[in-house]
């Protein structure tokens, strides 16, 4: 079958023809109709041989984590990437995403969607109803993860109550609708760009603006460079939320005692778990979501990569299979 | 009466006779017992003026912000310091430590309980039951401060947990027994004076260690130095709790993605709730608490400080008036 | 001025002439916009002299707990009814609707909103912004008590799941609005009037019913009958919510174990607190709640009391003075 | 292998010899070395046929479910006996107790511990660390579900409150050490057995009685007559809590608006979760628990049975394998 892998370290990705997986027990096999691309997919081919190893991750490795189809026997359903072993500490608090089964996932350091077929063990299929699986993908990654910051943020904001959403790319998007959805905060989304402030504002955000003003109760920042989290924190009320999702790597040049939200809360993430992309489907099935998804077909997969580190994407892409 | 007052900005405080107080309406008179002395009177004579003024404090000011005696029926009570409105959005939440109104207080821009008597509004008087008020002022700042840490860290700490404690002096020796007290998690105290580590040792802590080790649900930093906080930080857990509460004005000097605990939770402190402040006076009342002070007459407050410091106190030390 | 007043216990309540208030200290005039009436209004006339007696009642006073109207300086103001301390361990805890001071309140056993003045303390007063004082009323008591309700229920409506409102009169119509403004669960409104069904519906229900039908995460029980209780509670799903608001006095003839929801969670209320009511009045300002009323003049609230008790009333009836 | 087993619907089970479980994918081979007996093995005897189908249970099938012993490798393990599926809904949210998979265990429809083998999967297998094996099977069921209960309570517990145990027998007596454990509240056991009594004081209540007297914040009932819960639910405080792990099918006569506790809580019970089965066994590895047995050799359940049915244990039967 037709799959695109990572096959060396430091070397790009490429299409391959692989042998049809095989499930073990307890494992489905599903027939992949679409999966998404992800930002993080280009930063595997300049990781370091010994990180990847570290994490435990098996080169060759299809690539693609936000993967959806069918079962054998035609039920749509979308893929939980994260592994979780189902039964440690964390496992069995609804805390999944933080176990240390889940440094590899289907789709990195395993194979992943960007194929015909993959398997799945039973915690990891989530049946789709009547979603389109071609585009539900990003739903279980882009979704899930912002829904994940979302639903930390939820308890500090009350009605009469504002968020700022820093980035309205991908996930910033997302997290704007779930605030509106699951929050009756005022919601600003701020951006440098002016086309994707008008697609937050399409989804519901009460205002948008070039960078933050005044004071919120939860700033849910998916930038993270140095300005963003100096910007960020500064505009926390006290008793407020901080949550960094945006991976740019960026620091806080200022003394942490009268500079972090008085008696607030300041947290990053760590993928999202699988409730968190349940209740993400739950919302998408009942029609609330807006999933902006650019269709490629197999044969343009290095294209649509090359769009989506040039950011010249309208929305997720998602790989037809 | 006699007090111990900031007279003028940039000045050392020191005793004078001032007139009693009248309480207005609402407001009750409070006969001194004690009143305990705490590092943050030290730093008050170095504050520029316009930070003063900033923040609403009146010159000049009795100093005292631990502060119990008796009221005039003879009842012993302790005072809630923080100064709060009741009624604005975060005091009725229970949040009256983040209150606006809580800039100034009882011993810090108002006259606070170095002095034979204050006035206090009915929100800040507290019963103090059987204990004993020339002792009980420190219960009430230093005790309620690390009770709200200890608080926060609480729903991380599930049994088999571990909580670690960086500084085990008179707030860190009293986040060690509030975590003994309320949790089943092993309790680690960091400090690097052998005598602190002792005592920590015996108000509790199962284990002492000049610099932390391993891995914890939460981590608690009553120090907040570069050092402590780069420590700190490291050693939580995916999705545990680091709580800083020193004000040493420490920073971190990594990028925040990736060196922040993974889905966990960061959070600084702003003083104590009233509710704090009475849930410490019950734990004290039902005899769990340790509560080490070294008393001082008033006409050793200079001398009280002096000690304070430099260091040389064993205990907090309470001024009897 | 002009009140409505209860004269005596067992009588009719009647219009009565009576000085204007004179405001004590930490308290404000209000000049009253318009006055809610509420069913338990009616219950009044009907309590034994010995029940008020223990609840602290004062004969006589104006009735009328849902007022809003202007400070003296013109301000648009609410009022919440229930007295709270504003000290004590419940209401330092943001749960003043517990407060053993609440068992009288404005327009129950104290002076209410019927009537040209109140006086109010300042805890009680909350600023409307561009909101119709006429008619704000009734938000900080029918409405603040399901959203009282509806908040408890919350945690148990993840996305996907169902809440049921039995009872959908005013406060049960107002519990469809938050359950769609502060979830994404799907709603279903039971009764048995066709137009309160419909109203249920025009305000935000997915789906009505006469009677119950299949498993629900939360059922608010705005009636509280024998067979609202029984249908309520066999409604609930393994770990769900029960609240009980309505007020018919039903009991559940099965044995407990094994009848309640495995798991779950049975709660009742009582009034709503301040935090509530401020919250309700943030939605109202940000366009999201419908407040239907019926407007009535002063000389018409013997008449507006009658269809209130008939129940041919079309929304809360507000007496406008 | 020797087996003790349920072999037809009404009739007493009897000791068998069957064959030795094989473990299937994903499960692991247990050797037993001690199994608790618990009340409600003695109810299944009586279980009407229809009842125990509708559960899904299949005859014949080996008792027991308070089961540990050692896996292959030596490494001794307590069971979880309750199954549950891992993937769905509430079992993602670590609220496997209520998994619809779980309306047979091991020792209840399934095969369980009161035989020289068991099989488990992975999921069910909690290390013992030091723990004796053949004493730890009632921590995970009878231990647990005290554990359970006492951790819905605790919220309403703070310290300087009260909670009220009602039957300090076996579970009441977990609950009176978690409750000391776990919070700083004043522990009440309540008992018409002095022997009981005693057994709860040497085990920390700091108070005995015969029958509840005064207010608490949190009631757990382990009993469940109509007399317990009338009792327990007029003990509630205001916004307290009443928990009902009792099954003598109590009913409650009155109405419940007004005798329900004011905005407060009630609860029962469904098992107790994997998380809370591993929390209880912390406890004990930490030297925090009390955990009274009676040894029993598998030639004597017949007569451990009939002691349990007739009171006289002193603690739990563990029968040794």
């Amino acid at each position: 079958m037709r799959a695109y892998r990572m096959t060396a370290w430091g070397a790009a990705p490429e299409p391959c023809d692989v042998a049809e997986p095989v499930p073990g027990p307890g494992q489905v096999l599903v027939r992949v109709a679409g999966c998404g691309l992800c930002r993080s997919d280009l930063t595997m081919r300049r990781m370091p041989p010994e990180a990847g190893e570290r994490l435990g991750w098996r080169m060759p490795f299809t690539l693609g984590h936000e993967t959806a189809g069918w079962l054998p026997d035609g039920t749509p359903v979308a893929l939980v990437s994260p592994a979780s072993c189902g039964s440690c500490r964390l496992c069995v608090r609804g805390r999944d995403n933080a176990c240390p089964g889940g440094r590899t996932g289907r789709g990195y350091g395993r194979d992943g969607g960007l194929a015909e077929y993959v398997v799945a063990d039973r915690r990891s299929v989530l049946p789709l109803g009547g979603l389109d699986p071609r585009h539900a993908g990003p739903l279980t990654d882009a979704g899930a993860t912002a829904y994940h910051a979302v639903r930390r943020a939820r308890p500090h904001l009350a009605p009469g109550g504002t968020a700022v959403v820093l980035g309205a790319g991908g996930l910033g998007a997302f997290a704007v609708q779930f605030l509106r959805i699951l929050t009756a905060a005022r919601v600003v989304a701020v951006d440098v760009s002016a086309e994707r402030r008008a697609y937050a504002a399409s989804v519901g955000a009460h205002e948008t603006a070039e960078a933050p003003a005044g004071r919120a109760d939860a700033v849910l920042d998916f930038v993270g460079t140095d300005e963003t989290i100096a910007a960020g924190i500064a505009a926390v009320r006290p008793g407020g939320a901080y949550g960094l999702i945006g991976s740019a790597g960026g620091r806080l040049a200022r003394p942490w005692f009268g500079t972090l939200p008085a008696d607030g809360e300041v947290f990053t993430f760590q993928g999202s778990s699988i409730a968190d992309a349940q209740e993400v489907l739950a919302l998408a099935a009942a029609g609330l979501l807006v999933n902006q998804v650019q269709e490629f077909a197999f044969a343009e997969v290095t294209e649509a990569y090359r769009k989506l580190a040039a950011g010249t994407l309208s929305g997720r892409a998602v790989v037809l299979l």
